[in-house]
C-alpha cells in the first residue's frame, strides 16, 4: 500500500501546503509515516517522520519546504518495524542533482536487485524499494543524459507493483507499472498539475480529474508541458479467472483489494466507482447467500456499504446494530491480556434496541482474525440477537500478496486451512457466506484484475526464495 | 453538556483504569478536558487537564490514582476558554475530609450564588458550577454532620440542570436534579457499582444496567449499601407543548437534544432507545416533508440514522453521497481565510457516482451555520446533483439554552430571524423541511421534555440578568 | 524558599516578558514550578505549571499575558509532591475584583489558620500558604474598603516567614514580614518599578537598585506613586547568639542560609554582599581549622567561593580537583541501584593530574548526606590523593527549619546524631572541620539573623503540633 | 569536533546504557545530535536524532538497543543545518553485513572523494564524511575479504582529520589518522574494552586507562583479542613553529585547541593533562602581559583555569567578578534585536562588591566576536571597575581550520584584520594581551601540534577549491 501525491506549479508558487492537504485526503492509504520533498529548481527541501500527516507536519516545518515542485508519501504500516529511515520520499544528492522518489507498491525482485547492487559496491541505508530504484536510476543516468531513457532502462529491471513519483530539480515524473497494480491519476487546475494515488485527493483540492495514468505509462511534467511516454515492453497474458461476465479486459492486473477495501469510497479507479462496486458486492452477496432474517447490520466501518447493498437486494431492513466509538484510532492505554473482550467493546458497542430478539445478518469485508469476529458475534448474541448470520464481501484469501499488501494485517488466517462451514462454526454464527470469485469480478465490472490472493495465480513471476523467506 | 462516571468497588480494588474506559465511552459528551479523582478511604488522588481522555491520561498517571472509589468527568467545550482550572472533578480539602465533585449541566442561578458566597468572604478559583456547589456544601456540613441532610440543603439552593457525582473519603453520592434535565443511571457487576451519564459506558465495561436515577433522586453508596434518598420538593408544573400524542408524562423536563444529538445512539435514556428515536425522526420527517427524489443521503455523521429512517419511510434509496474523512478531528494546519471551501472538502467529500444526475435529499440534525450548509449544498451540486432537498431532524431553535448546551456551537443562527423558506433560499436548496414540534415529541415518545430552545418556554425560572449578559 | 518578582509599568506596557527574564534570573530559588499573573487594569491573565521557567513559558503563552502590572513566582521543590495546584501566583476572582498572590517563605501557623477558616466554611484547593493568605485577605476586605488596612489586619494573623507580592486590578503591593526572614528589594528604571527577591534580577534587567524592603514594611505601588506603610507591631527580642563581634543588629531574624547557600553570589542582601560573605567564610574556616596540605579544591558548585577564601587565607594553592559535568541538571536515565557510584561520577570527575600524590583540602557548604560525601572522598583518594581533609562552610545543622527551607533536602542527617569526629570517620577523611557559629556571624557581619537550624532557638513561637507531624 | 565512544563486552552483555553514559561524559564535544548503534553479533540496532544525549535517548529506546558491541557519537553544531540524516553513527546494510561508522574530524578531500564516487554511480543521503568513508570501505571489501586490508586501503584515500570507530557484526575497530589530529584512547575494565575521544569518559565509567591510540594506529577488537595494526605510510614533516622550548616532538599534528578549549579539563591527551596546560597558559600569560591590577577575574566558564594561573603567577587575587546563570544553555525566549545587552546579562552578571573601584584583569580563552566582549567590558565598568585589562589564553586566530573546528563559531573575526591594539580599542579595554605562539607551545609542552589556525601553515595539503567555497 502507501499513498503518493505530487504537484507541479506553473506559477512557481510553493506547493508544500497543498501536498499536505493531498496527503491528508490519502491518509487512509498509510498511517505509519509521512513525508514531503520539494524543489525550488535548485535546492531540495524535505521532511519525513513516523506518524500521521497531521502529527508529522507542523506549520513551521511546512513553511520551510520551499519549491514549486513537490512530492509526498504516506507510509503503510508493515512488519518491518517503524523507522524514520523507511519513510519516504527517498532523497538523493547525486552528481545529477537532487532526486526524490516516492513509491507505492512492492517489487517482487527487490532482494535480487539489492544483492546485485551490493556486489557492485553500493550500500543501503533503508529497507525501501525507493532506495533500490534510486540506485539503479543513478547508474543509468551515468550512461545517458536523457532522463526518460534512464528511467525506462531502470524500470525494465523492476518486477512487481510500482506507482512512482520521481522529482528532479526541475521536473516531475509519474510512472505506473505495466501491470497497473496500483492506481495513479492526473488532475489539474488553473495553475497546477497534480498526480495522486486516488482522485479523492483531487476532489479535496478542487482540482479537475484529467485521466488515470495507464499501465506502463510515464508522465513527464516540465517547463509547462505534460509529455506521455510509454514503456515499450508488454505484460505477459494474465487472465486469472474464467468468468462468464460481460466486462472490461485491458490486459492489466489491477489489485482487486483497492476496490474492496483500501481505496476511499468516493474514489473512482480506472473509470469504476469504488462506492458502486461495494454496493454491488452487497447485492450479489444477498443473491449468493440469501437468508431469512429481520435486520441487516454492518460491522463498521468497512461493512457499511456492503450491508446497504445486501439490504437493498434482500429487502431486509438495514439497521446500525453496532456503533463504533469515534475516538478509536487514538493511542490509548490498552486493556490487559485478560480483558481482550473489553478491547472489542471499547471499539464497538451493540445497540440492544435494534438487536434484541432479532435474526441478524452481519456484513463485513473480511474475517481478519477469527477471534475478533467471535467476540463481536458473542456481543451481538448477548445483546439479544436470536440468530446471527455472517456475510463477507470478498472471497476467502488463500495466498500471500507480493505486491504491497501486508498479509500479517489482512490475511484471513482462519480461511487458509478451514472450510466455510468450519469457519462459521469457529466464530459461532448460524450461517456464513463469502462472496464468490465470479461475484467479485461481476461487482467490479472488469476482468483485468490481480486476484492472486484469492486464486493463487500471480500475474508476474514470483520470487520463490522470497516466498520461502516470508512464510 | 459534559459526561460523568463514577465507581465504587466493594472489593476495594483500584478503580481509576475502569473510570478511564468509562470516560472513553463518554468522550462524545465533552472533548475539552478530562479528570479523575479517586479515594483510598483516607487520601484523595486526582489529575485533570485540557484535552481528550486519551491525551490527558497516560499509564503512569493512572497508576498513581489509587483508591476504590472514584469519579471522572469529560468537559464540553464552552466559550469560557480552555483552562485547566475549569476541568473537573473539583477537589476540596476541607475540615470534613476531602470532597470531589463532578457536574453535568448548568445552574441558572450560579451568578447569584457566587455573589452571595463572595459577600460572605468566599473566594473562587474557577468558573465552574462545581466550585459553587462545593462551597455551599461545605457550609451546610458545618451545620449538620448528616451528609445527606447537608446535600439536600445545598441542592435546595440550586436552580437549573445538575447531574452530580459527589465523592467523600468513604462514600459516593449521585444526584439528578428534580427536573431530570440530564440523564444519569446506575449499573453494577459482581464487585462494583457504577454511575454513568449514559448506559453505553456500562455496556463498554460489561456492567449490568440497574436503573435510571429518577429526577430528584439522591443515590448514596457506602459500606456495601446503595441507599436511595428523595429531594422533598417538587417541580412546578411544566407541560411545554400541547401535543395530541399518546405518550409518557412523568413531570420531568429532560433535554430533548440528548435524544436528537448528544447521546450516543446505543444509549437508552429513561427507558427510550436513542437509536430508535432517531430512526423515528427520519420517518416522521419523510411524512411531514415528502419529496420526489432519487436518493436520500445523510450529512455524516449526525444525519445518518435520520436519513435511514427517511429512506425506509419514503422508499427512496439510501446512499452515502458524502464521505467523511476519518482523520478529521485531529489538529491540523487550517486552510487560510480564503480557502474556507477547502476546509469543508477536507472534512466531507462527495461521491460523484452517487450524486450525478440525481435528485438528492440531504438529511441533517440541524443547521449549525448557514455558511457550512451552503458550501455542502454547492459541493453536492458541483458533483452533478440535479436537485437538492434539505431535511432537518429537529424543529428550528429559537431560544437560548440555560441548562448546559452552548448555543454558540449549536444554535441555528440562521433560524432565529428567518422563515424556513428564507433559510432554504439562503442555503441554495430546492426545498427545505424542519421536523415539527409534534413530530419531535411523537418520535421521542414522551412529553416531559425540556423543549425550551424550540418553544421559548422554560421549565424553571430563568435569571434574566444572565440572559442579558449573554446576548 | 521560592523566588518572587513583580513589575508595575507606568507607561502601561506589557510586563510579562520582563517578568519572565526576572524569574529566569531567580531560577536558582526554585525549580519545581513557575507562574506569572498580569493585570491590564480590568482583567487578570495567568499561567503556571510544573517545570523550569524556560519549560513553562513559551512565546505564545507569554504573548497572551497582557497587562502593565504583573507578578511571578518560581517554586522550590518540596516534599509535598509536584502538583500544578501548588504553583503560584494563587489567583482569586472575588467580589473585590481579581487578586493574585505570590509568596516566599513558610508560615508557622498555617495549619491553625486553615482549620479556623475551614470552621467558617472555607475550602482549599491547594496546600499553599498563598491560598490561606488570600482567604484571610478577602474576609478582611469585606470589613474595610481600605486595602492596606485589610492587608495589615491579615498580616497580623500570620506567624512565620513571608515575602509577599499581592496584585489587585490596579495596584501592586509588596510585603516583607516583621522578622525579615526572606529578602525582598525594590528597583526601578525610567518606566517601571520592580520588586524582586534578590537584586541580581534587577541587574539582569538593567534596573537600578532602590532599596531593600524593611522587615515589617508594606510597599504600595499605584497610580504612579510608591507609598511605604509600616506594620505597627514589633517583633519580640530575638538575639540568638552571644557573639563578641562588632556587627549590625537591627532586630531582624534574616535567614543565614540565604548568605551561605541560597542567594546568588552576585546578590547583595540588606546591604551585605553574598559573594564577600562566602569568601570571608572560607578565610575564617582556614583560621578555625588550619591544615598542612598541598591543594585546596572545592566540591563544585557550592564550595567554590569558600575554597577560594580558604586558599587565600591559608596560602595553600587553589586547584579545581573535581570537574562538574555542565550537563548535569537535565533529566537523564538514572543508573541502577547498584551503580550509585556511577551517579556521583556522572556529576563530578576528579582531575588526576591535580590530585595525584597530594594532600587535599576539600571545601563544601554542607554535608547533605554522608553517602555522597563518602563517595566523593573515595573518588579523590582513588585519583591518588594522599590525604583528604574536609572543611564545611557552615555550622552543623541540628534543628528543623519552619520558615521555608526543606530539611529533607538540606538537613545534614549525618550531623544530627554524630560528633564532628564521628562524621569525619564515617566519610573517611583524615580531618574534618565545620565553621563555628561565631565564625558564621562574623563572616556575615550582622547579628540579627535567624540561626534556628544551627542553634535550635526560634525567633517566633513554633507550632509544636506541626513539628511532631513532620518528624 | 564531535565525540565518539565505543564498547566491546567480552561477557556479551548489552552495552547501550554504558555508551549512553560515555556520551554524556563527552557531551561537551557536540550538542547538536547524538546516536548509538549496537550489534548483537547478527543484527544491528541503532537510534540517532537531533538534540542532547539526554533528550535523544529515553529508557525505552536504550532498552531496544541490544548487543554486546556498540559505538556512539555526539555531533558538533556546524553550519550545515540540523538534520537527522547528518547524525551518526552512519549505518549501512551491505552484502558484507552491517557496518556502522562514527567519525570525529573533517576530511580535507571529502568533496573530491564524493565526486569520484558519484561518477561511479554512488548516491549520498547525508553530508557526512562517515558516508563517504562507508562507501569507500564497501568498495574495498569487494576486493579483499581481509577487513583490516580493506580499511587500510580506504584510509589511504583520506586526507585530513579522522578519529574513527567502525563496527562490523562481530568486531569493533578504532582508527586515529596518521597526523593524530584528534584524540582517541583505549580503556578497559574486567569485562569490557572501551574506546573514547577523551579519557574523562573512562573515568566516568570507572574504566582503567590503557593507552592513547597512536597516530596512524588501527585497533581491532574481536573474539577477546585486541590487535594493533599500523598504517604503513608516514606523515610528511610538519614542524609548524620554531620554538626554543625543550618539548616533545613525535611528528604528529595534534589540534592545539583540544588543550586550550575543547577537551574537558579532567582529560589527559597524549600524556599531557589538559587542566595543567590551562593553568600554565594563565601563568605564561601573566609573564608575557603583566599588569598592575587589584583583581583577576575569569569570563566564565572557559576563562576560569587561565585566570587561576594568572592569579597564581602575578599574585593578584582571584575573584569571581562575573557570575554565570547556571540555567543558561536551555532553550529560552530570546530578547528582541534591540535588547542584545539583555542577552549578555541573562548569561553573565557582575558582582558589584568585587568589581567596584577596582582595576580588573579579565581572562578568557578567545575573543569570539568583539561585540559580546565589548558588552561584558561595559558591564564590568558599569559595576564600578576603574580599569579593565583583557588577557586571552591563545594566540590570535588568523586562518581557517579544515580539520573539524567550525570557524563560524570560534574564529576571532575581530582578530583577522586588526592589530592587538586596535582590538583592545574596539572592545574598550585599558590593555589587551594575547598568549604568544611560543607561550602556547611551552604551556602544552609538545611541539607536534597542528597550529594552522594561528600560523597559516597546514600539516596536510589543503584543497584550495574548498577554501574558496568556504570563504
Amino acid at each position: 500500500m502507501c499513498g503518493i501525491f505530487g504537484i507541479y506549479s506553473y506559477e512557481r508558487l510553493n506547493v508544500a501546503k497543498k501536498i499536505y492537504y493531498g496527503l491528508f485526503a490519502l491518509q487512509h492509504r498509510g498511517q505509519e509515516g509521512a513525508g514531503i520533498a520539494t524543489s525550488d529548481g535548485k535546492n531540495i527541501h524535505y521532511y519525513k517522520n513516523i506518524g500521521l500527516v497531521t502529527d508529522v507536519f507542523k506549520n513551521e516545518t511546512l513553511q520551510n519546504l520551499f519549491g514549486y515542485i513537490g512530492i509526498g508519501h504516506v507510509r503503510y504500516s508493515t512488519t518491518g518495524g517503524k523507522a524514520v529511515e523507511n519513510c519516504q520520499p527517498f532523497v538523493v544528492k547525486s552528481s545529477f542533482g537532487n532526486i526524490a522518489i516516492a513509491h507505492n507498491g512492492d517489487l517482487v525482485n527487490s532482494d535480487e536487485l539489492r544483492r546485485e547492487l551490493e556486489m557492485k559496491g553500493h550500500i543501503f541505508t533503508s529497507s525501501t524499494d525507493s532506495e533500490v530504484i534510486a540506485q539503479l536510476l543513478v547508474r543509468e543516468l551515468l550512461k545517458t543524459s536523457d532522463k526518460i531513457e534512464a528511467i525506462k532502462n531502470t524500470l525494465k529491471k523492476l518486477v512487481g507493483a510500482y506507482s512512482l513519483l520521481i522529482m528532479f530539480n526541475d521536473s516531475l515524473i509519474a510512472v505506473r507499472d505495466p501491470w497497473g497494480f496500483k492506481p495513479l491519476c492526473i488532475g489539474r487546475d488553473e495553475s497546477n498539475i497534480y498526480i495522486s494515488s486516488e482522485d479523492c485527493a483531487l476532489t479535496t483540492l478542487d482540482a479537475e480529474f484529467v485521466k488515470d495514468i495507464e499501465p506502463g505509462e510515464i508522465i513527464e511534467i516540465k517547463d509547462g508541458e505534460i509529455i506521455s511516454h510509454k514503456l515499450d515492453y508488454g505484460v505477459s497474458e494474465y487472465n486469472p479467472v474464467n468468468v462468464d461476465v460481460p466486462c472490461i479486459y485491458r490486459g492489466a492486473a489491477t489489485c482487486m483489494f483497492e476496490y474492496v477495501y483500501f481505496a476511499r469510497p468516493d474514489s473512482t479507479i480506472d473509470g469504476i466507482s469504488v462506492y458502486k462496486v461495494r454496493k454491488r458486492i452487497g447485492k450479489i452477496l444477498a443473491k449468493e447467500h440469501p437468508v431469512d432474517a429481520d435486520v441487516v447490520s454492518p460491522i463498521p466501518d468497512s461493512g457499511v456499504t456492503f450491508a446497504l447493498g445486501f439490504s437493498e437486494e434482500s429487502g431486509i431492513p438495514y439497521y446500525e446494530g453496532l456503533i463504533k466509538n469515534r475516538y478509536v484510532g487514538r493511542t490509548f492505554i490498552l486493556p490487559s491480556q485478560n480483558e481482550r473482550e473489553l478491547a472489542v467493546r471499547l471499539k464497538l458497542s451493540p445497540v440492544k434496541s435494534v438487536l434484541e430478539g432479532k435474526r441478524v445478518v452481519l456484513v463485513d469485508d473480511s474475517i481478519v482474525r477469527g477471534t475478533t469476529s467471535r467476540r463481536i458475534v458473542n456481543m451481538v448474541r448477548k445483546a439479544g440477537a436470536k440468530e446471527v448470520h455472517l456475510r463477507i464481501g470478498c472471497p476467502k484469501i488463500i495466498s500471500p500478496c507480493y505486491y504491497g499488501i501486508d498479509m500479517a494485517t489482512k490475511k484471513e488466517l482462519i480461511a487458509s486451512n478451514k472450510t466455510e462451514e468450519e469457519i462459521g462454526k469457529a466464530i459461532g454464527v448460524d450461517s456464513i457466506g463469502y462472496l464468490s470469485l465470479e461475484g467479485l469480478v461481476k461487482a467490479i465490472g472488469r476482468k483485468d484484475l490481480c486476484l492472486a490472493c484469492v486464486t493463487g495465480k500471480y500475474p508476474t513471476e514470483v520470487n520463490f526464495e522470497k516466498i520461502l523467506g516470508r512464510e
